[in-house]
């Protein structure tokens, strides 16, 4: 379509920074090479991210951008691989202006020098709905290592990474509500919405430790359901072994409530993992050597599903709130 | 997001069929390994598609899916690639129900038999805008034998594939004008615009004979001046030579005004390449062992840009219609 081609040369001419592998052409030509690793698998993953869903029109366009390529990092991390490059399909509504796209790049092109990926190519399109960002990332990991969902074994220790909940939470920080708790309490909760941290280093420690992983994005239950379904094992939880921020007790309290919420939020773009128990010590040896909390959570046992438990190892029941229902 | 996790559930269920290969775990992960191929070059490519710009409303789901494939395909084509897999990010709203998406689903079964590819990954979200699909499709050629756009040559004969114009003609029956055609007329159009045919036997023919080659989706002038850009060289096209359809005469008729719209439409996905005179009887040959028409429509030299002449050599001026000014 030639609606936009102009703008779409002025867009192209923005993105081409950020591409520095022979490879990738200059963003100049339809398509690149993806460089092939002796001895390794390529790791690929997809994540697209929409306006008004995982992000908002009010936030900073260098976040939005930070977090499209964040979440798949976040995947590939959780697989054990090293990021290396990614592509992007971008669908701009026509309020997106240059202005916008200039700090979009920038949030980039500052994270591409953090993660160490480059950009190997691009296509930009037009939208009268929602901006979407959609992005393939692809890393390495030495061949036959990729951490699966599908291998946790019962006996295994469940661990987490970081803090859990954050990211709901940050989503109603962000939607202008509960404007009574303290300025540090939303910021750290915005920020953790904003811009997630993918687990790039402590990742590819767990190859060889962890026996299943995933990131956390649709909610710590529901991701640990995936890992259950897989592996065709159950997965029980200690819901007070479950880190959550001081600025998430702010916002929710300790209730039973609130712990559910921060379990079936998603967002959190954590790793879950099991690892045998004879492991845990390696565990927290890669979580000092990385300086990423991990927190064990639970055990893998025979059966099947996710089962929640209080402090008095009594059950805690998920309402429908976790899963819709189509 | 946790809102339609159940939906997205019966989504990815809907899906798995269409991933065959061990590398994608069943989409049961969050990531798979893309093969590597000894003595070759792994070629990607993203491109999207999106409600209101490349398809419609209207459109039978089938189509939109065929569409969303064969444009990455296209790509790929154009570079001398086989094709091999694709990744997949679906951006949803709430509007598509499961009757549309199992009839998407069953256009990407097929197509993924006709083209021997296979899906490798998926990530759907919801947005409230239209429905977008983001596909990064990747394949193989000889390693170092990528056709790009940067090294046509002074000299060099250039050619397409196919009839010229016929996207943006079935884009304008598409939306319902032009009623007064012929149903036959009608329906080629609307069959070019919906279902692109992406010339994936004829591209790696082109290899070792095409110096330069792209696939024509922004406009054919639009397109050659990428060529003209990175190769540092001038196209000059013979407007007449242009091959158009029967179904494009009847619908714009035979003046200078038609030829500059065919010229400058998009969507055509056909292949434009150069290739010195010497091959010019290969071109042909690669025509005919494929079944697919291939037209001589101009010649590259020294220079800069992209002319158009017409029937008597006379210069054809392209106004701004062909770009747009941001």
């Amino acid at each position: 379509m030639s609606d936009r081609l102009g703008e779409f040369a002025l867009i192209a001419e923005l993105f081409a920074p950020l591409s520095k592998s022979r490879n990738a052409f200059g963003l100049k030509d339809d398509a690149a090479i993806l460089p092939q690793r002796r001895g390794h698998d390529i790791i690929v993953t997809t994540d697209a991210i929409v306006e008004g869903v995982h992000f908002l029109d009010t936030d900073p366009p260098d976040t939005v951008a930070r977090k499209a390529l964040r979440v798949n990092l976040s995947d590939l991390a959780a697989k054990g691989a090293r990021p290396a490059g990614y592509l992007m399909a971008l669908s701009l509504p026509p309020r997106v202006d240059m202005k916008w796209l200039r700090s979009f790049a920038d949030g980039l092109a500052d994270d591409q020098r953090r993660f160490g990926v480059d950009l190997l190519g691009g296509d930009t399109t037009a939208t009268a709905g929602a901006t979407a960002i959609a992005i393939t990332a692809f890393g390495y990991v030495p061949r036959g290592t990729i951490i699966l969902r599908s291998r946790a074994r019962a006996g295994d220790l469940v661990f987490v990474t970081g803090t859990i909940g954050d990211g709901a939470g940050g989503l109603q920080v962000a939607r202008g509500e509960r404007k009574d708790l303290s300025r540090a309490a939303r910021d750290h909760l915005l920020h953790r919405f904003r811009v997630p941290q993918p687990r790039t280093t402590l990742g590819p420690l767990l190859r060889g430790v962890a026996n299943a992983a995933l990131d956390v994005s649709d909610g710590l239950v529901a991701d640990l359901g995936h890992i259950s379904e897989t592996s065709k094992v159950r997965v029980v939880i200690e819901a007070q072994s479950v880190p959550r921020s001081a600025a998430l007790h702010a916002l929710w309290g300790d209730g039973p409530d609130a712990i559910v919420k921060a379990l079936t939020g998603g967002d959190d773009y954590e790793i879950a993992f099991t690892a045998s128990a004879r492991f845990e010590r390696k565990v927290m040896l890669v979580s000092a050597r990385t300086g990423i909390p991990v927190s064990k959570i639970g055990w893998v046992e025979k059966g099947r599903g996710v089962s929640l438990r209080d402090g008095a190892g009594e059950p805690i029941e998920i309402g429908a709130g976790g899963w819709s229902h189509f």
